[in-house]
C-alpha cells in the first residue's frame, strides 16, 4: 500500500502538488489523445484561460511528462505531446476519471439527499411540514 | 479505456474538478488511515488554510466521500471518516501517490536537466563557455 502521501516527503509532495490539479489532469488527458498544439489545448479543455494553459503546459514540460517542439513555419508551429514519462501518468489518471464515470450515480444521489438536507436546516418550517 | 475526460460530460467533469484538487486529495488521503478530527486534518496536512479545509471537507461530504459527526460533547466533538464510496476513492488516489513516489527520480532528472537549459537560454554567454 502506498504511503499516505499528506505527509509524504516533500519532494513528492511537490509532485503531488501539481498533478493533482484539475487543468494537469485535463492536459495529459487530452494528450492522451496523441500531439497537440496550444490553441487546440486551448478550444479542447472547456474553462481554462490561455494563461493557466501556459503556466501548466510549463510546469509538466519541466518534470518530463510532455515535450514541447518547435516546428519551422510560418508562423511557428509548436506541438505538445506526451513522453513516456506521460504516458505512465495517463494511465494512473485514467483509475480517477473512471472512478467519477462509475460513481457518478451514487455521488449525484449524495449530492440530492445533503441538499435536502440543508434545505430543512435553511428553512425548518418547510421541513415541519 | 475510459474516455478523454477533458470532453466527458458534464455532470463527470464536476465531479472530476473537484476530486482533482490537492486538497481534496490530501483529505481522502488522511482519512484513508481513520477517522479525524478537523484539528486533525488542519494539523497534517501542510499549507492548508482553516477556509480551504472547511470548504474541501463540506464538498466531499456532499459527494457522498465522507461523513461529518457531531458528538454530544462539551466542546462538541466533530469527526470526519470516509464512507464506502470514499473508500473506492482512496484505490485510485493511491495510484497517483504511488505514481508520484515511483517515478520522483525521473522527474527530478527532467527537472533539473529543464533548469539547466533555461539557465542556458536567460545567459547565452554563461552557456558558449
Amino acid at each position: 500500500m502506498a504511503p499516505g502521501f499528506a505527509s509524504a516527503s516533500c519532494r513528492v509532495r511537490s509532485v503531488l502538488d501539481r498533478i493533482g490539479d484539475k487543468w494537469a489532469i485535463y492536459v495529459v488527458d487530452r494528450l492522451g489523445g496523441g500531439p497537440r498544439r496550444f490553441s487546440e489545448l486551448l478550444r479542447g479543455i472547456d474553462g481554462i484561460t490561455a494563461r493557466m494553459l501556459t503556466v501548466t503546459l510549463r510546469g509538466l514540460e519541466r518534470d518530463g511528462i510532455l515535450t514541447r517542439t518547435v516546428h519551422a513555419a510560418v508562423p511557428p508551429r509548436v506541438d505538445y505531446a506526451l513522453t513516456p514519462l506521460g504516458e505512465t501518468l495517463l494511465s494512473a489518471i485514467g483509475q480517477l476519471v473512471c472512478w467519477a464515470d462509475t460513481h457518478l450515480p451514487e455521488i449525484e444521489a449524495a449530492q440530492a439527499a445533503y441538499d435536502g438536507r440543508s434545505d430543512e436546516s435553511a428553512c425548518p418550517e418547510q421541513a415541519a411540514g
